[in-house]
């Protein structure tokens, strides 16, 4: 069985090494010692490793089941949800008024990354609940505010997204549910959604869906879509639960992997419903949270990813297969492990490359949206903004990408489902599909974060890394390995950048053809930025004297790997891009 | 369901206008004219569709069951496994004094990949069948020959390759089944095999295991290996069936994919064996046959990667979803189709070169292999000996990945197995890893193939190019779009390779931490040797006046788009191997 362990040392070195974040301005942060997040850290580390490790294959194997209409999550799930429930691991960064705990959500994120590389598939009802929750806070009148938000604080009710129907996902403008208003001020909400996570399922007695319809009379496509509060049971203004709505699951879906979760059709019929937010505002109200929603997507990817390498790890050091081509290393042995060979080297470098880079750079995420929703930061946010789609599409297609290779260091074995790669890999796979697809979060990138407020987000980014090249420009030590490859990449990026202004206006195919290229792209220079970032804070305490030297020359060298062998790829991405659309387009349709 | 169509028209254009097929002077090409060749491919291309494409889900849900000793195959692959046989499919290629039709190789090839597209789990009874009959005809006596072959050849017996055991995949030298020599000749076998594919079934009499095992006494490690031909059910030397045989299917393993075929545990309790060929010498005879093994797994790479693509531009023609960027062009219907997005094309791009220039590199791979055997062509011999760790590890590496782009295409309904594109995903994944996973392809390439005979090959094939180039060196229309792309990636493929020259005496570790980069820059040039051919004739037969133009615009704008899309990888794998082991062995084991 895989097994999983909290990297809370590679955790606490970004969050405190790396960002200080006590020493960050931010209301909250102040709390935020090493101390502090490392306690809370190794606590849900336990818990990710005793609880929810071992339940990841139970529910992928046993999968959710739609049984007389009530859908049966797999073995041990509900009794581990209601541990995390008491143990208050739901509520992290919840409003204190609601019963939360009011912790900054870098900090739900950092614990949220181990629970999601022990159990992604569980994980997702907490998910989903605190989307709901952060849609319902932000938009929600005070009635709906106290009436719905205490119990999803706490997961006692969970919570749902709906957006998908049959004939439409990412064109939503075309969806057919109808919300009539009725005398009451409430809606009769009908029509069919699928694909939603967490759409019912046996561990909390309520369950409130949030539904994107369209009120009849109002405008055409995207502008007519409205957002309502549609619970499964009926709650009193009391708080008691009455009786059922109209709403039922009618199918739960066979899917690649994520068996754990239940992906149902969910079919609403005249059930009842309350507009949240403004009629018409449906998408804004929905995609309010959306830099959220798809920061915790991209870390699925990231996440599986770290389990995955780490088993990698364990298996390269396990197994005995072969000799060194430099010399025998396990000579009393009958073969030396697979760790001595520099395929598998590289192989586990690249993942391990990947991995704390990635943390990082959702880490850093985290803290521009702490800083833009508690410090009213502006420019935060319209970095955090153009970030998101790097890093929802950057590290979900990667995530997949070493998830996979973590799994062919097994061999045959990494194919049987038995030693649970596969899994890893299978549940990996969906973060690049939900949460708008990757094609869609390149679309976003290029098409409309790039040129966003005239551009100056994306100025503001290089901006960030001129300075970081230019504070350490100096330092011959970080020079040839570091600086000079992100300076690169970098400049890469600027040219595909300036490549898109000059075509986009005049044929905007040539920029969309280069779309998720330039994704990959930016992706890369960011991860090198956090890479350039850890060499610094890693020097800094090797010559501080600090004592576990292993860990900071581990960090310089795996910056080297990343800038040697994973910046490279920026010029290509760079050369493809500037292609243009020509090769891409000349096709007709009948062609293919 | 997904379909399938075989890609007749394409598979002719590769066989006669660019390889000429009836042009050379091999024996048998003579026969295989275009009337022949398209006749057969439209035949086989029935089958694939009308019989096997039918069964590929049902195969993946079903499953292979052991039920009290016997091994149940899914719902439908008896009577398909026995239309197959009555059809004469299973003996295209096998000698005629055996009861085969002596065809080329490269006729199994081209058929062999429409029945891999509609069902990769289904072909491999056959696939693995068609090796075992390879050792037996290259190793066997006359009398092992008379008795195995006649019935292996028409497929109503089948075969298995037995090598892995539960500690030892790649380093069989570990091996620990026995084979005590018997007063009679024959041997003991006494043993565990796990990943036996094909293992244990119900669609044929009688199954003849080629078991490597060691002769107590023999040499230590891989010298010390025999092959022995193990039946499940004893033969008498008239023919008839007589008792079981020691040999019994220990369970079935739980798969990521190829649920269809039946991946066993096989253990020998005492079995009766017999050698095949020379005692100690079974690593030999295994291995004659892996040129053709291993691109038979290269071909499972890129036909699983087909049959998404033809369904990810069936859905990309049929989803509406959004409208063009450049304005509607399906004004009258709610929205434009998926295949009007620049993002969507692109990938399909890559998809359809991908696909269509792996099939002239297999194709030319069979070629080869027609010419090594039916010539005696050493130099042919050693070509495609090779470019066998390229077709297997690039082509199945790309394979997996674009079969994973077209389920990307479908979005959330790629996710759900419904849908089928999952399960493309889930068999390609395996081709990366069995017949030696993409390490050992690499490490064969780098550590061996690339010295052997004084570095004689790789130079042969660096005149091939370098010939094509100079052939057409005049041709202004093919210059910038073709043929320097190709010099480019041509000239990154040489500098690498005298990379390893230079470094690989002094430190094997250089060498070998470029071997995956070094394996996909190489499977770009041949691909881009491949296009440059495709573009060509397509050229030729453009201005001869064929009718068919759209099939050749196409063909030449691919190319195109290989050569400005595809291409530009080299010079990043180049970057990467070039920057040396170094980074890739910084870190101590302990420091992962």
């Amino acid at each position: 069985m895989p097994s999983y362990t909290a990297p809370v040392k590679d955790m606490q070195f970004i969050l405190h090494e790396v960002l200080d974040l006590s020493g960050q301005d931010i209301p909250g942060y102040a709390d935020l010692d090493a101390d502090f997040t490392g306690a809370v850290l190794e606590e849900a580390g336990k818990i990710a490793t005793d609880v929810l490790t071992p339940l990841n294959q139970v529910g992928d194997r046993q999968g959710c089941v739609l049984e007389n209409g009530v859908v049966r999550t797999p073995d041990g799930f509900r009794a581990a949800f209601d541990q995390l429930k008491e143990g208050g691991w739901m509520s992290l960064d919840a409003a204190e008024e609601f019963g939360g705990q009011g912790l900054p959500y870098i900090m739900h994120t950092a614990v949220n990354e181990t629970f999601v590389s022990a159990n992604m598939a569980f994980n997702m009802y907490q998910g989903l609940t605190h989307g709901a929750y952060s849609a319902i806070l932000t938009h929600g009148t005070d009635a709906q505010k106290a009436k719905w938000l205490p119990k999803l604080t706490t997961c006692e009710w969970t919570g749902t997204m709906n957006l998908t129907e049959p004939h439409c996902g990412t064109d939503l403008g075309l969806m057919r549910t109808k919300a009539v208003p009725q005398d009451d001020g409430s809606y009769e909400i009908t029509g069919q959604k699928i694909f939603i996570s967490a759409g019912d399922h046996d561990m909390a007695e309520n369950i409130v869906h949030l539904v994107l319809a369209k009120i009849p009379g109002g405008p055409d496509g995207i502008k007519g879509v409205s957002l309502f509060i549609v619970p499964k049971v009926m709650v009193d203004d009391d708080g008691t639960l009455g009786a059922r709505n109209g709403v039922s699951c009618g199918k739960i879906e066979e899917k690649m992997g994520i068996h754990g979760n239940s992906t149902c059709v969910m079919n609403y019929d005249a059930a009842t419903g309350w507009l949240l937010g403004e009629e018409h505002k449906g998408m804004r109200a929905m995609f309010t949270m959306m830099n959220e929603a798809r920061l915790g997507v991209g870390l699925q990817g990231y996440a599986q990813a770290e389990v995955a390498y780490q088993n990698a790890v364990d298996y390269a050091n396990d197994r005995l297969q072969g000799r060194a081509v430099t010399g025998a290393e396990n000579p009393d042995g009958p073969a030396d492990p697979l760790i001595v060979h520099p395929d598998i080297r590289r192989t586990l470098m690249d993942q391990k490359s990947f991995v704390e880079g990635a943390r990082a750079f959702t880490y850093w995420g985290a803290n521009l949206i702490d800083r833009a929703h508690r410090n009213d930061d502006a420019t935060a946010l319209g970095l955090i903004s153009l970030l998101t789609p790097v890093i929802k599409g950057f590290l979900t297609d990667k995530g997949f990408e070493f998830a996979t290779d973590a799994q062919q260091v097994y061999g045959g074995h990494g194919y049987i489902e038995e030693w649970g790669m596969s899994q890893f890999a299978r549940d990996a796979r969906i973060a690049m599909i939900y949460e708008g697809a990757n094609g869609i979060q390149a679309l976003d990138l290029v098409g409309r974060k790039l040129a966003l407020d005239g551009g100056k987000h994306v100025m503001g980014f290089f901006d960030i890394v001129k300075s970081f090249l230019k504070e350490h420009d100096g330092d011959e030590s970080l020079k040839a390995g570091i600086l000079d490859p992100l300076k690169a990449g970098s400049k890469d990026l600027q040219s595909a950048a300036m490549y898109f202004m000059q075509v986009g206006g005049k044929n905007p195919n040539d920029a969309l053809a280069g779309s998720t290229d330039f994704m990959h792209l930016f992706g890369h220079v960011c991860l090198g930025l956090m890479w350039g970032r850890m060499a610094v804070a890693a020097k800094a305490a090797l010559d501080g004297g600090a004592s576990d030297r292993d860990f900071y020359e581990a960090k310089l060298a795996t910056a080297r790997y990343y800038m040697a062998r994973q910046m490279p790829a920026t010029a290509m991405h760079r050369a493809r891009i500037e292609s243009g659309s020509e090769t891409v387009m000349a096709l007709a349709p009948a062609q293919f």
